[in-house]
């Protein structure tokens, strides 16, 4: 278990005042809980309007995260390509029914850059119930992520997940 | 598994300007922050002063609320019968030792009506660790809110409890 | 399970205006969010940063503590200690490898006093996987923090770490 040098995944500090920090951390809460809801609510095709045109969504694990290895479970560029796997999950819900749950805490604003773009991460936990099971915690892990402002609004240029979890690579078809 | 068709425990979008909801998200989040405190600590006797003399109070499971069934594990209809539900468990604490933790995330706010009573939706698991035992997840769910104003500060006038954990009826004495 | 007689660790409402208590709130959480960023990237030598240069530091179990006993798995007192702490747990981290992941939410500011120190809590979970592992909750419980102002941030003056998870005493050495 090398740690990674790539420092886009370890700890970087706030570089923002506090003031600053603090507004802007509220309203990433508020996204991150309306994005989340559409998830937990089964309603996968309203997913892609959390992101820009062009935004790149991807699912790693922490393992090859470290090792510098960017391939992971999920990869999409752009909203069609998001669209299209909203469908296909859409599509395919064959296995067992289940509920998701996402709890998303700790997030932090690590940066404004000149452009206005925001860079953030939040820790969240992906708790599944199984119909007739306990909740346990499917996928526990980070978001890194850049926000753009889109009037009065957030959109994601990017969000990439990065999961504690070892998991197998079918098992997880759905957006997280 | 059927989808519910009531809409009000699927996914609304927040109908409020961003800095309208912020500064009430955060409002919430420290409303939240105290009921937890005061049902994790044990004194269920003060639970019912986070109402309005006439609020309702529910918990009901994810499937029955999905398929429209209101009848839940509890139901109570005013301070009164919570107090009086209170007092209850107060004296019927005769299972294993526990301790509760609540983790409250993910607050939306979803609408304030002309009445200025606020529509607001959370996310929660109650950690439950049994005494020389882990900490597991007992249950998890959604609030359903309604919020009303009272002097400077806020009441619940309605709280349903969704939970999509699947537990005996008789497995949850304490309010949620 | 006698309950505490000593006050500092039962449930205390809040003595602050909702306005004041708000602002202080979102502080907390974004300071919380760095603090553990830190330790879940295994930064544990940046810790003692987070305190004052005198700050107390001490993890004890719910149990203990409820018994009055202050004695606890971890003490520090003073920013040196902790150094020394964070430079023996990064040498003997000989244990399987493993990712940590703090999800810290329901932050209540208590009391602000004359000094301007604010007594605050927090609930936590300390969530954990072991590498080819699933993801599970190696402790819950809350925080009991004295924070001062330190030019524009705040800093942990004391922070007592108070777990209902029943753990061995050899198994929690990183700092929490």
């Amino acid at each position: 278990m090398q740690k990674s040098t790539d420092k886009k995944y370890t700890y970087q500090p706030s570089r923002l005042d506090a003031a600053t920090a603090q507004h802007i951390l509220v309203e990433i809460e508020a996204f991150n809980a309306e994005y989340c809801a559409v998830l937990d609510a089964g309603q996968v095709e309203l997913w892609p309007e959390f992101f820009t045109e062009d935004a790149i969504y991807r699912i790693t694990s922490r393992e090859n995260a470290d090792l510098g290895l960017p391939v992971g479970l999920v990869y999409a560029e752009g909203r069609d390509m998001m669209h299209d796997r909203a469908v296909a999950v859409n599509r395919t819900q064959m296995f067992a029914p289940r509920y998701n749950l996402h709890i998303v805490t700790n997030t932090r604003v690590v940066d404004v850059n000149e452009q206005g773009e925001i860079q953030a991460e939040a820790n969240f936990l992906l708790i599944e119930t199984l119909v007739e099971g306990p909740s346990t915690t499917h996928l526990a892990g980070l978001y890194y992520d850049t926000f753009v402002r889109s009037g009065d609004k957030l959109l994601l240029k990017e969000r990439q997940v990065i999961h504690d979890t070892n998991i197998l690579a079918n098992d997880l078809v759905y957006p997280v």
